[in-house]
């Protein structure tokens, strides 16, 4: 991480006894910052805020967010990163009834994709590492985040962009940092994340955006067999817009082809 | 808490970077030190050794633990709490090629508790939170811990000393913070652990107690109605020992004798 606050402090350090370190008692935001402004910041901060409200979390204002993603990233392209945690205190699991917050606001580089991904499309794999289903935990974006960890460990070969996961009933959900859209009929089809998962904000962009193009998608459950044999696969997250897949575990994809129109609004925006 | 090494610094704060903090990439042990002496130190570190193993981190040597542990604990009975992260980097959930793990090490003061929790039982509540179920997580004692936190934060009644959760599927794991038994038909049973819940300590030394003094124990999947309607209950963590469960949810609990037992014999541990 290039530029780092700690509760507005540059070069803090998180005291060892915080509880997002602890428990992972806490909440994350990652946001593509171009120029000194942020894509989805009420978006973004939607998200943080109904967090907060599930794991009833003091969350800090939006205004001190924006002026300090300001301080991180005046310029250029960066991905900043926002975390809020419930603080130092309370014993054990045990919330302490006047929770003092504390956040990171970080900005590092933009990562360097090769161009390709957009138009060419990305090779993905299936994950063994199954998620969990929890709906009170499902949708945010939390701290708790090994499942991820554990299925990304799963391959080294760079050229696997991303991996699929599914719950433990065999449930697609998506990918270990993306949404996941299947082509099917003219329109889309995405996991409803009612158990697992976590709503990610381009998701909701291309939700929007599909929508204001009268691109039908639905929410629901689905199978790998359905996502095996979707007529094409994008992939979602705030960072990259959307990919489209190109081949899933050696087997060739169509690419969408509003993959390329989604990303060109988004480059609007 | 009262004294806290940092990779072995006093006065040491964790880096905003760590994959403890960030993502929960990490492991646990609460230890009961008493005089400088570890109980079932070699336990604790075969459970983080375990836990290592399973997340591939690589984890402290036990000669340093112990002589950490030592260095915050030196006399008296406290409460010593090993944190072991995949310390700073990496891209994303990404672990880095070479981790290099940080570890905390931090004391602090024996919690006081009413000594009728031991002899006349404790009151416990069944939560409504409920654990997602993942077998690559389960039984060791990880960062992400946001299940238990959230089913902590469902009572604030004082008089209650614990609860008790279910997972997705309705089977009963355990508390928040211990491990169950239920006592039936002059034995023991308690839950296995397969798809979610920690294997305590204090689990295996009941297990290995109970082995020896003849008295049957099975590991086994079991539902709230065999909780509710078992004989007794004894809860189990490195802290308390056993504490027998005099009331479930206000229906009131035979309390099983050997706990009585089982704590005098820990106490020559």
């Amino acid at each position: 991480m290039s530029r780092v606050l700690v509760d507005g402090r540059e070069e803090g350090a998180v005291d060892p006894a915080d509880r997002g370190l602890q428990y992972g008692d806490g909440l994350f935001e990652t946001l593509a910052v171009v120029e000194g402004r942020t894509r989805f910041f009420d978006w973004h901060c939607e998200r943080l805020e109904a967090g907060a409200a599930r794991l009833r979390l003091p969350v800090p204002g939006r205004e001190l967010l924006r002026e300090e993603i300001r301080r991180v990233a005046p310029n250029g392209r960066s991905v900043v990163k926002i975390l809020v945690t419930r603080g130092s205190g309370g014993r054990g699991y045990r919330p302490p009834a006047e929770a003092r917050p504390r956040r990171v606001v970080a900005a590092s580089e933009w990562p360097r994709r090769d161009p390709a991904c957009w138009t060419l499309g990305v090779r993905v794999r299936w994950c063994r590492t199954r998620l969990g289903r929890n709906p009170a935990l499902a949708g945010i974006k939390h701290l708790n985040r090994l499942e991820q960890v554990l299925a990304r460990a799963e391959w080294q070969d760079e050229s696997i962009a991303e991996g699929l996961m599914m719950d433990d009933r065999g449930e697609v959900i998506g990918g270990t940092q993306a949404n996941l859209f299947l082509a099917i009929g003219g329109g889309f089809v995405t996991p409803a994340l009612a158990a697992c998962g976590v709503a990610g904000v381009m998701r909701r962009a291309f939700l929007s955006w599909a929508a204001g193009q009268g691109i039908p998608v639905s929410e629901r459950a689905m199978t790998a067999a359905e996502a095996a044999t979707a007529e094409g696969l994008l992939l979602t997250n705030a960072l990259i817009g959307a990919w489209p897949v190109r081949e899933l575990d050696g087997h060739a994809l169509r690419l969408p082809r509003c993959a390329v129109e989604f990303n060109a609004w988004l480059e609007t925006q």
